[in-house]
């Protein structure tokens, strides 16, 4: 099976959830400066949630580079990834109308949460599927990102309730993290 | 003629069809946990829909994956299907704000019914386009799957006389059933 | 210059510009099937606008298929149908919404000419950058549906000041005259 | 890395920008064409943004057409420009609705900008990435247009508090300089 209309799926996926969420951000009625006021918290939440889109984008772009062999397992944890992907500008929208207040940073962590597990299952699968010794598995190595963001993301929930505003910091850490892009696989990848 | 274009004419209806479904979930406007609650029937009908858009994408990859060519009748049944997918924002939406109702239940499964036939229709077509004894025919073989859904989704839509509850139970037991890749056509495809 | 992305992002707006058509469909309050009653003439203009983007795709599909050389004019032939398409989501929701009353479906008319219109100057920039002789100005050979259709529109436009219902019908004949795919390009590709 | 990805994932992205605009453009109450009549500005705001897109898309096309080599940090430049294109269904809708007002104008002004910079950090991105003497490099050339455009923006952003109009005919001037396709790196590509 081909890996092309897997990615040319997602890429549209990706590309509608990455521009529905600016949605969110509704016009104002006002023709004066202040109208945009009340909607910072909105864009903040925006370009927090742009950048994680486009994290996951990146990270998939690598990943499918790396792998040759797409089955139908495959296929579902893949839909599965995007499925948690798609709650973003309901999240989004949510925690930005709300000023980041503790209930709405709590289901946003969930979902950061979810979606970074989804993606640790996608690659386990895509992994098992190009059998042992693959460029995919050398590339990702120890993976230690794949396994502190989902802690750090579990310890951002929990902060929420106490200073929803450090959770945010965290999510933000974790963005930070992530925009580097894979080396390991890039590196593995020289010469191919 | 080229069956690529189709195909990415089709991912982005999928991807746009699957994504916008999501804004059918419109952000509360309280900051606390109670907020989502009365979203929970709009939230699960989105899930059953992202699951039935999600089948009928596997299912159209494999499909057009043996399929080598592709005519005038094949990109109309195309759309015809696309048609029918295209209304499960509108009877998802409809369907979980009025808590899964008798109407709204009866109509989401004649949307189901419909999109069923125009794949059976598509597959037919893409069938006679590719001549006899093809890769497509023999990897479909008997389609007991494509022949039991409208029964089971005409029986559905007879239960929301009575008890709505049954009928989704019975589009859930659907996807449930087609959730399975179609291993008919990838074991064909091996070695392919 | 490679015409396979002018082929992809215009199939991403053609995807796009059928599936946001349906969100002018908006999911009644009520959980009675008199909810959906209202919505007739809105589910009419959306199938009769679905079925016109889906002529414009196929024969878009069609004419680039027998085209082999893209230039920075046809790009923007091609933004310029794009477009008048783009406007089509909006006169389908007005038309459908005041019950093909006669301005709103005069309106519509005009998008249909002017969405034909820019076709017709594509198709004479796409066979002008394919030199003379080219497979693609033989496959359209004198094209007397192009020319019909203009003239039929402006018909159509002008009896919607009589009686608009007589302009919808001949809208829809259009529609009929063009769902047949464009034979004289399958068969000029016969072989090709 | 192949750069038929971030195009396809830039397509769906532009794609959606363009056609979401549209929306912007609500449907009328009224049956009257003076329904139509409060909506020019909207109107008007919508074309020249789709014209904008339209130069970004078919520029953008023309320069990942002159590039070989894509690397992390042409995925993340490209990203900074789509996020910056992303907010340009803001900005006409708040220009439009306010009739060109100073501050609405100011801020699409700043959008314009943000994009032109963005856009000429992705170019330098990819110049870098393709090593020295490439094509893409000997095809920008001295590149005026894009060093000019910033400067025109500025000054249109000043203008605002003088007079909105003269700001906006200056990013209708900076359009129509930008729409005669690149014709530099057309040239260069003869042969090619």
């Amino acid at each position: 099976m081909e890996r092309g209309r897997v990615e040319a799926f997602s890429d549209g996926v990706f590309a509608i959830i990455i521009t529905i969420m600016v949605l969110e951000l509704k016009v104002p009625h006002g023709e004066q400066v202040e109208a945009l006021l009340p909607l910072w918290p909105v864009f903040l939440s925006y370009v927090l949630s742009f950048v994680y889109v486009g994290i996951y984008w990146n990270n998939h772009h690598h990943m499918f580079h790396a792998s040759d062999k797409v089955n139908g397992g495959v296929l579902w944890a893949n839909l599965h990834l995007l499925f948690w992907l798609s709650l973003f500008p309901f999240v989004t929208g949510w925690m930005g109308e709300n000023h980041f207040a503790a209930w709405p940073a709590a289901v946003y962590g969930v979902v950061l949460l979810m979606a970074a597990l989804a993606y640790w299952m996608l690659k386990n699968t895509l992994i098992a599927a190009q059998g042992v010794h693959s460029l995919l598995q050398r590339a990702v190595g120890r993976d230690w990102k794949g396994k502190l963001s989902p802690v750090l993301y579990v310890v951002g929930i929990g902060l929420t309730l106490w200073q929803p505003w450090l959770s945010l910091a965290l999510y933000v850490a974790v963005a930070l993290l992530w925009l580097v892009p894979d080396r390991r696989i890039e590196r593995s990848l020289i010469g191919h």
